[in-house]
């Protein structure tokens, strides 16, 4: 017998300016014949979740009560977020579980444990068109399954987007993130030269022990110097940024013009050569800022996994999941600070350590204690 | 006997950060083979002019000779430049003059009035190679032909990119410009749909006068509205924006993602519609700020004439060309302020008056009172 409902966080943005976290049960479709019905034992709580969970809310006047957070909106976000007043919208961008229900067309998958990047994971069950799934290889636990999809396919895809800019070498920001400790790995296995910036020296030492080369604290009174040496070192022109408030891409794109004209004769209009920022992620939610030492040929620009996917097609988006799927106790391995239920997801303290973001304080979310081996 | 001196204006950022513009006398190379000697009658003072002459110098303590001014200039703006220190620099991107001396393949360019894109134009003569000389149909004088090149070739460029992107509407800043005004007789001639964004009901007055449809003033209480009103009504998904300091561009890109997202449901990513920012000048030296309200999906780019002129290619550049050289007195006329020659170019009143950037303060520098009629 299927489950009709399903307990899940959902979050709202109400009217009023008040964003309302909580979980919630409810209603659960039938699979079609082509889905799969998904016992959720595992989904991580990513920054990019973080980002609807609670967007721009403040936090630090939020109000707790079980199963439900409640914090206001500043009046300035509203405008950005009219679109989504008054939907309870469900979170989790990716998860893992096992599959305990299926349409005609998909039996052959019951049973199994995927992992799958359908949005709404932070609950119990979730129907999920079969296709969209990841078998994990056999021995895989749902723990090690769950961040399959946004750190493995992110890191992957800065590297094919550093080869698409016909480009070598790449600088990561916030270098020391899970996703940056696999880009690290990544990087050291395929040989692809990699500046990791990061905010403290026990990041540095973190880094360094995993056999990074290039780790630089932004932090350091001798930051510009050692960049500029990196890029020089590297030919590292194009930067993948976590961050995006603040002056650091503008920083790391203006150490590129540096060593890019330190060569060559003065120009006005500095150097022609390629220099690319990409952000892709929101630590900091204060606008970008550019200084105008770049010279007049540089590129700044959003990215964001999904459209980068599309554009790789399906032969090798198979490829790299298949390579995510082999490597995910190796170099896509993921830690995590703790564990949490739906309901301990929303108490004061856990919101207040994943919230930080920082460095070491990811958490996975098991929406149900099954009593399948995790 | 062709002369073997020239008076011209050069720039020198000196070690102990002075920026000194002064006239001298230099020697001149005799003409190469594929050279002409070009007796420079009228030279504009366009803003990319400035950035070279002044760049980030402090005018306000500026100290005034006879063909001389020194200005300090700021220890944080020193680093970017340290590849100019001590290199007297020609300055004056473009002109237009009568060939006065030529090589042994360049003879049939004597007596013809030329224009030219060759750097070092505030200069009485000027060596350069006959290929890159646009001839001036007969009646056009060296007024009219001296501004040939960097305005009417930005205008065209613009239209070039924006249909490289798939797009067919723009959106242009400081459009109370000479080369704003090109651009919306461009635009109403080709039937492009353009919104001119200005500062001040004047310039509003100024352009709509001249037939274009959307002129907005950005200091209006009602601007976000409007910008939002004009990119719905145009679809403009691209900016070329002159200004580059502070928020104006990240305001426009914003007023962008707002209209793509204005009819969808709501995407926590914002829209998957390109979004197109190209700097293409320094009327304000402060920091871009780029608020995080684009969604992720978008771009914003340095944008330089002469890269985008080499990547049109010889017959591409051969037919606007021909289309400037036959529309300088209509489409590409040019009006300007004052004229002042070399010495006069470096008076205070003369400086303080072309470095307020500001509309209708346009000059052109006539460095050579020739017999000739000009």
């Amino acid at each position: 017998m299927l489950p009709s409902t399903t307990r899940a966080l959902v979050t709202t943005l109400r009217e009023d300016a008040r964003m309302v976290v909580e979980l919630v049960e409810q209603p659960l479709p039938a699979p079609g014949p082509d889905d799969v019905l998904v016992q959720v034992e595992a989904a991580p709580i990513n920054p990019s979740d973080l980002g609807l969970m609670f967007g721009p809310a403040l936090m630090a006047e939020a109000t707790y009560e079980l199963g439900r957070v409640e914090a206001p909106v500043p009046p300035a976000a509203m405008k950005a977020l009219s679109a989504r007043v008054g939907q309870p919208l469900g979170i989790g961008n990716e998860g893992a579980g096992v599959v305990v229900g299926a349409g005609t067309n998909a039996q052959h998958m019951i049973g199994r444990r995927v992992a799958a990047f359908a949005g709404a994971m932070y609950s119990q069950y979730r129907v999920i068109p079969a296709a969209e799934c990841m078998v994990l290889p056999e021995g895989i636990t749902a723990r090690q399954g769950a961040a399959a999809f946004v750190n493995p396919l992110t890191a992957l895809a800065f590297i094919e987007t550093m080869r698409a800019e016909g480009l070598s070498a790449l600088v990561h920001t916030a270098a020391a993130s899970n996703l940056g400790q696999m880009l690290v790995r990544l990087c050291l296995a395929d040989g692809i030269p990699l500046v990791n910036i990061v905010r403290s020296a026990q990041q540095v030492a973190l880094l360094r022990a995993m056999g990074a080369h290039y780790v630089l604290d932004s932090t350091s009174a001798t930051f510009s110097q050692e960049l500029e040496q990196a890029l020089a070192e590297t030919g590292a022109r194009v930067v993948f940024d976590a961050i995006g408030g603040g002056p650091l891409l503008g920083t790391i794109l203006t150490a590129m013009e540096r060593v890019a004209t330190a060569d060559g004769a003065y120009s006005r209009y500095g150097s022609t050569q390629v220099k690319r920022g990409f952000v892709y992620g929101a630590l900091d939610m204060a606008p970008i800022t550019l200084p105008r030492t770049l010279g007049f040929v540089w590129d700044v620009s959003g990215w964001l996994l999904s459209p980068m996917m599309e554009r790789l097609g399906p032969e090798a988006r198979a490829r790299v999941h298949g390579r995510v799927a082999a490597e995910l106790t190796t170099t896509f391995a993921c830690h995590y600070k703790g564990e949490l239920s739906l309901a301990d997801a929303l108490s004061r303290e856990a919101v207040a350590d994943y919230t930080r973001r920082a460095t070491g304080s990811k958490f996975l979310i098991l929406p149900c204690n099954s009593s399948i081996d995790m």
